[in-house]
């Protein structure tokens, strides 16, 4: 399918931070490479009273990098138009209607529109039903909802919002953004997984002993402290992020490359994950809370001391864990996951940790015993793979060393890499929905998600502590340690602090 | 086992080009790292009536590349005596004798001795002899004899100078040199196979579609042409080092990495190479010889234009080749094999080549077929390891598109890497036998080459010819295209010739 579409875009929250720093720039993209016509047109919309020349001032602004040259800007920006907008007043919804159908004639968007929430979650149920019942919603060309996460805060609350959403849309026409599934190296691994035998024949227990995925970011909670004194880690990241990343690894090979069996393959290893009991949840998911602590020549606030934040909060700022996944493919291959802020580097990446080879061929004492082999996939900042084998050490004598092989992403070939939003818009446009999260994967996600939550709201006295610029706790190595396993990515400073290596 | 062992070598033709060219700074780099000590001595003879003095002043240019300070070059190259020989006079033997008796006083060595025939293999016989006759071998400290290569011309001639030299030493004293077995990254073979699951799991004939092996000059035949004439690319290289990696990369893991069991493994994948009928050979085996042609603006004589060879010369200096292993490992994997002069790159390069993922999969017009994986193992002059993959094209859809990882062994590593002869030398001292080619590997080797060998000599009027600067004649990818396999490494210009590609 190509693009190319007639369409009219209706974004909420359009003097918002996403859409400034994403949505805009995005739809740009777009633009240059001609899968935006000249039948598209925008209408932002948000509470403040702003003008279509001044939300022009701003688009154009928001794509000052990108632009060849002034008149292309201005061009593009002429699509776009604003209303002022209280999502709970119905008048308002009259005034955007009369506006949509004057750009549907102008624009000949052939009726097909774009709903793009990109504004806080509580509002999602109040919009979409007013859209229904002012008639905005016509059924005549396509009718596109994109939705931004949080998807509810645990099982019961994006029930309810499902709920509200499904009156007025169809599941298939409704888009649950995880950006995360626009991003290259993790639409990557499906390809890396199934195109390659090497990796194919060996995906299983048989050959695994482990997979770690790791989500770190070294920056702080930011601005972002009011949402995420409702939210923390778990529910930050683990819920959508991580379990999306888990069912891309973990699922059985789709009948063929298209959306439904990717879907369905997903869906199924998304429920084949342990359902853990509360004491369960407890023994394998670690908080964690960073502190206060100096780096490199600078001292950094402990979370607790961030403005916005509870003296006595008890929100995670990081969280490590364990998953099982109950099939005949994964039977007893721990699945280790960890994301937090304040980490010593910032970085996504997935290790899979192959099983050793028997010991008994290469002795200790004159060949070094084995290193169990590791894939690498590198989400970003970095992009690409590398595989650590076993070579013989160069010299004399035949002793092992470890080596890497690797693969980087070209920076050039990077640079004209679409971008996460780009790809999903045009996705949305194009209605294919396989890099957009279900509503039966949300609703598994929280069912795992809620009892670690609540295990940890009724049992824990105190949150596990880390200093700035560590991996996480104590408690998040001795996960894997209980198991005879360690983390791949970064575990020498603390074993070393420990006199373990 | 360390080295400072108490020595004394014995060079035969100690005036050569190899002896100048690899023994003295083997030797050198030897003492440098001391695992020579003070007590070696060497004494080098050939037809020349050299001096010491001149000798050693020989010894000092050969390591000119590699000293320290003068003194050094003097303190090593003292250590260094000449002695004029003629290898059918009884009576120099008696001298030699006479030299060796007065340095193992002066060296103290223990009564051990090393020597090492760098010479043609038509006096290997006649030197052995007297070396037992003239009672130079003592029985007192180790006796070691090292041999270069062509051991035999055919199993005949093979079998009568292995009955001549075992009559002096048993064959546990007796070291066959294949510089390539002390190569690094071909003792990295076994370590690369055995250390990994990830192809430890993989190394047989579910997973692997084909191996390719490529030992590629492009060099013309330059001063050799009196040996080669007698010889060719089949003699020159298959017998002896194409075969022993065929047996490192086929043999069945060792019990443990030590050179008994090692060893044993190797012979026995040899000896499970199936043996052709002349019809099967002269199939499965293609001669070439190259044609005069331009490249690169310059122009090069064909080989029997080249001086010292005969105008009419049907020596192949070329070879390609399809060896079968009939075990259950290999059964019907075939292991493609090609060597020549002349070729487009210099460069020695194995290439594993996996089976491809099912096709119903990645479907063709969207998602291109998904290449095979490969695992290539760079000899030389490159060293290091690559695996193509197949990864996710960057940017929008879902198009598969290869990637190599890759691995260099570091340029300082190797600059500080011992040499093949270093390490060989240095084995031979501490009687470590792993690396070099036992009676057994010889015997089965010949057995397989004779019939090539005499299926051409029978039965081909006119030897396939091709162009300088190419990868050989047709027939050797047509060999390959047979089977539905091409040859990995540079096919690219051949298919392109023929509208293939």
């Amino acid at each position: 399918m190509t693009g190319k579409k007639h369409c009219l875009f209706i974004i909420f929250g359009a003097t918002g931070d996403l859409a400034k720093r994403k949505l805009y720039p995005s739809l740009f993209r777009l633009y240059k490479k001609k899968e935006l016509h000249k039948y598209f047109a925008v209408i932002g919309t948000a509470r403040r009273p702003w003008t279509n020349d001044f939300y022009r001032q701003v688009v154009i602004e928001s794509i000052s990098g990108l632009v060849e040259n002034e008149g292309q800007a201005a061009h593009f920006a002429s699509h776009f138009y604003y209303q002022s907008h209280d999502v709970g007043d119905t008048e308002h919804y009259i005034t955007l209607k009369k506006l949509g159908e004057k750009l549907k004639e102008t624009y000949q968007t052939n009726d097909n529109q774009i709903f793009y929430l990109a504004m806080a979650p509580q509002f999602f149920g109040r919009i979409v039903s007013h859209l229904k019942s002012q008639h905005i919603l016509t059924e005549k060309g396509f009718e596109r909802l994109i939705i931004e996460k949080p998807f509810g805060s645990n099982l019961k609350t994006a029930t309810a919002l499902n709920k509200e959403i499904t009156e007025s849309f169809p599941e298939k026409d409704i888009f649950r953004i995880d950006h995360y599934l626009g991003k290259e190296m993790i639409q990557n691994i499906s390809a890396v997984r199934f195109g390659n035998l090497v990796f194919e024949a060996l995906w299983n227990k048989e050959y695994i002993s482990n997979v770690q995925i790791t989500f770190a970011e070294s920056i702080g909670v930011e601005n972002r402290t009011e949402y995420y004194e409702n939210s923390g880690a778990l529910r930050d990241m683990v819920q959508n992020h991580i379990l999306q990343v888990i069912s891309l690894l973990a699922m059985e090979a789709p009948k063929c490359f298209e959306e439904k069996e990717i879907r369905q393959e997903k869906v199924k290893a998304l429920k084949a994950i342990r359902q853990y009991s509360e004491k369960e949840a407890l023994k394998n998911f670690i908080p964690g809370q960073y502190i206060a602590g100096d780096f490199d020549g600078k001292h950094f606030l402990g979370y607790r001391e961030e403005s916005g934040v509870a003296e006595s909060s008890t929100i995670e700022t990081f969280v490590a864990g364990k998953f099982f996944i109950d099939n005949k493919r994964w039977w007893g291959v721990p699945f280790y996951v960890r994301t937090g802020k304040r980490l010593t580097e910032k970085g996504t990446r997935i290790n899979i940790i192959f099983k050793k080879v028997p010991e008994n061929l290469f002795n200790e004492q004159n060949n070094r015993i084995a290193l169990p082999n590791v894939l690498t996939i590198y989400i970003q900042p970095t992009e690409g793979f590398s595989l650590l084998l076993n070579g013989k050490e160069v010299g004399k004598g035949f002793k092992l060393a470890p080596l890497k092989l690797q693969y980087r992403h070209d920076a050039t070939v990077l640079s004209n890499s679409p971008e996460a939003y780009e790809k999903l818009i045009l996705d949305v446009l194009n209605g294919e929905r396989a890099n957009f999260s279900q509503w039966d994967e949300v609703e598994s996600s929280w069912e795992l998600i809620d009892v670690i939550r609540s295990s940890w709201d009724k049992n824990l006295q105190e949150i596990p502590k880390y200093k700035v610029y560590t991996m996480g706790p104590y408690e998040a190595f001795e996960l894997l340690e209980e198991d005879g396993c360690y983390w791949e990515w970064r575990p020498d400073e603390w074993y070393i602090q420990r006199g373990k290596l």
